[in-house]
């Protein structure tokens, strides 16, 4: 059970709250391999909760779901000339296949004579492994499109880490698509945009901005990378989710032809779009205050838990009887329910345990509230509670979660709105961005100037967003750098 | 699609049949990278399924799932003498982080400058990440029992491999629970082997003899390994899972000792439990036949498969209409319906790729069958098909999946009935050993016996049956090989 050490405030160290909160909310925390986090059981569950609502509706998109080797011949990632550049230095690599006992006594070591002859890297993503199969299962437009998914763990040995945030290992879906023409494939990677950006938004309450990396962040391989960019609390800007278009670049290197229906080879076009176990920090860093997590019900493991206050057996049976029959009707309206009768703790503890882990509802009842036809209920997210009648109490308690789903939404949209504006000049930009939040500028569309501004900065176009933002129009101007034509504003910000 | 040379016949190659039944139906394939397979997408249904009704009885059982890391400092393997002595050799071994440029100019290399201070190793079996983390996690008798399980990849570098049967990487899920007594681990652990009993027989439709390995046959750092195991059609066994009873192992090799009600520090008790991507070999080989797969309903990605037979696009559109209303129910029913319009393929082609594939029904509607309102059902198992009246069509059809899960479950305990037999001289078993099957002998309990037997006739001690198979007493006798006394016959036999 948790550790009620009062949490750092966000306001004092947002980052050191952040680290306190995934710990102390029993969400995660450091294993003993360097970068490498144990997800534990409720974070899992969030996760696992995760995955289904994704997993429904990639299949609702003619998704399928397989699974590709783990490891990696390290001659494929080098076929693709930029996205070996991309990953090179951060690759986990296999040597040896057999430990033996150390001659000198002192437990085991690598057996040298089990080296391998081709290094195998383990994946930190699986275009070149995925492609090469792909040559064997394409030959003709019948076998087009391939619409697959996997889920799995990847590896990218990042340097420094922060749990969720950057892992070296992590969890996350690949989805790699291949398509007879450009076009499909290139409406397909917007269409998985629009079904991540719908996934976030409805299920995590977490706003986003849909929008095209520029050539500085795509991602190593891509001709084009969608992505959805939500704001932390802080102001940063968090990518939550990317949808590459790769154009013909993999089905070149890996030589996958399929015969036309007009009876010609010719190069499939391929997609990717993957989002990780990233999002929990994302959820965590938009919802959760200094009293700790807040879920939106959609995503909560637990949506209402209640916690019986009462002194003998029989106090409790009645408890329980008078609302069982309350809490089958929910679970079978589909909420997510659970009773805390453990005696192991004080209502006062659990009270405070459900706090932290950011269940959307709690529900006390004691001997009085049985005598009065009463219950209290109380919202994780504004921190208010009331005591009510019981009469219709179902019918409250599911629009009371509707309720709380859509508060942690609309919270968010306003944070992101009262700190996301225009920025016109170089010199005012420089002051605002150290204020954090997203800003809106005009840009000349050069890398030079997009690093120059990084360097001097630390920050980065987010994205250039598919549409004005809300209460913001779509107008050309002159770039705040260099005074050259631009077609529209891009979003600035300061990223994870 | 499928490719439709015939299947080698199980008399003629059994071993040849099960390859190529397991690419020619779509349910894998080799990699690139040697012993690792591609779990393509019909496979992966099947195993989606599994992994879906395996988790919900875990999930009544208490378990809750978390995710522990891929790598393993080689340092923790050896804390368990027993264990790293079992799983050293088979070891996949981590040993840099980075690649670089090659200096004369052919591709990219292992970075020298990137070499890991301490090897680790991809797991091969997760105990000793796992109890190096309940370390932290356990401290008084309030933190048990633990009830955690991990659906993941893991990797044994076996020499030789086959398609599902044993790979170097397979998905499966590992079970580790903690508990404050021996009685309650014991008693878990015999749990979950009942657990899984019930999944295989009764969702798979495999039949399995519970039993408890002996020595020889024990996961390396268990003190009991509970089995479950099936016979295949060529009468070898196939361990279709296993469950541990750890004792303190574990707990006194990572030194996790908890604060007893009594106000005593005591080690904890485990277990751990699997099932892996194996039971797909299981499924092909006890069930499927020369024409291809047979999947049992409970199993079967699509259970009902409905055919049309069209020329024209109003023809097609009058059979949907007709059917529409039957197939919205059955699926309201939970049944796994596909119609197959699609017009890139023949009705013969489709047929046949369906048998090859094993969906359990398949439907065929012409134009005829339109007026006469009657529709062609085809089973699978008995490789029967009757035209039958569209009066009560879906409670028909839904008893029709139920007889047929009964059918694969019955034929298969046939086939393992009439394959077991008693065998009371070594002389005799030397001979009924190379018939396949399961031979019933005495044994005298010893390690010294077993490994005598194995060398001299290649088969093993399957299990030593919790309860005698159907059909047998349990009774004390001989040892076939030395006449010392044995308390009941064990089941021998070659296995997979």
């Amino acid at each position: 059970m948790a550790n009620f050490q009062k949490l750092t405030s966000r306001s004092e160290d947002y980052s050191k709250w952040y680290n306190e909160l995934v710990v102390k909310a029993d969400l995660a925390e450091q294993s003993a391999v360097r970068g490498c986090m144990v997800i534990k059981p409720y974070g899992y569950a969030i996760w696992e909760t995760i995955q289904h609502e994704l997993d429904r509706r990639f299949k609702e998109q003619g998704v399928k779901n397989a699974y590709f080797p783990l490891l990696i011949p390290k001659s494929f990632l080098s076929r693709e000339a930029e996205h070996v550049e991309g990953f090179a230095k951060e690759c986990a690599v296999v040597t040896h296949h057999r430990l033996m006992n150390d001659p000198n006594g002192k437990g085991v070591v690598v057996d040298p004579n089990a080296k391998l002859e081709e290094e195998l890297i383990i994946r930190p993503t699986s275009e070149t492994i995925i492609w090469s199969t792909y040559k064997n299962w394409i030959s003709s437009y019948r076998d087009l499109p391939i619409l697959c998914n996997q889920w799995c763990n990847v590896m990218r040995w990042e340097m420094r880490t922060r749990l969720f945030l950057r892992t070296a290992e992590f969890l996350w879906q690949e989805g790699h698509t291949a398509h007879a023409t450009k076009e499909e494939a290139e409406d397909y990677a917007r269409k998985m945009l629009d079904v991540y950006a719908d996934f976030v938004e409805n299920v995590m309450a977490i706003p986003v901005v849909k929008g095209v990396k520029s050539p500085n962040e795509r991602f190593a391989g891509a001709l084009n990378t969608y992505c959805i960019e939500a704001m932390m609390q802080d102001g940063k800007a968090l990518q939550a989710g990317t949808s590459h278009f790769l154009g013909q670049n993999f089905a070149k290197s890996f030589d996958v032809q399929f015969l036309s229906k007009e009876n010609k080879y010719e190069y499939v076009w391929a997609t990717s779009w993957g989002v990780s176990t990233r999002l929990m920090g994302a959820l965590i860093m938009t919802h959760s205050d200094d009293n700790g997590l807040v879920l939106p019900p959609h995503l909560a493991p637990i949506q209402i838990v209640l916690v019986p206050i009462y002194k003998t057996e029989e106090q409790l049976n009645a408890i329980l009887d008078r609302m069982n029959p309350v809490l089958d009707n929910l679970k079978k309206a589909g909420v997510r329910i659970k009773v805390d009768t453990t005696d192991k703790y004080t209502p006062g503890y659990k009270f405070a345990d459900y706090e932290l882990k950011g269940v959307p509802v709690r529900l006390a009842m004691g001997g009085r509230d049985l005598e009065n036809g009463t219950i209290e209920v109380a919202r994780r997210d504004t921190l208010t509670k009331e005591t009510v009648t019981l009469d219709g109490i179902e019918e409250k308690l599911l629009s009371l979660l509707e309720e709380i789903q859509k508060n942690c939404y609309d919270k968010a949209l306003r944070y992101r709105i009262a700190n996301t504006r225009e920025c016109n000049s170089y010199e005012e930009f420089k002051e605002e961005i150290k204020k954090g939040g997203f800003l809106l500028c005009h840009w000349d569309g050069t890398p030079e100037t997009e690093e120059r501004i990084k360097e001097e900065t630390k920050a980065t176009i987010r994205c250039i967003p598919l549409e004005a933002l809300p209460g913001y129009k779509e107008e050309p101007g002159v770039c705040m750098v260099t005074g050259k034509p631009s077609p529209r504003r891009v979003v600035f910000a300061i990223a994870y």
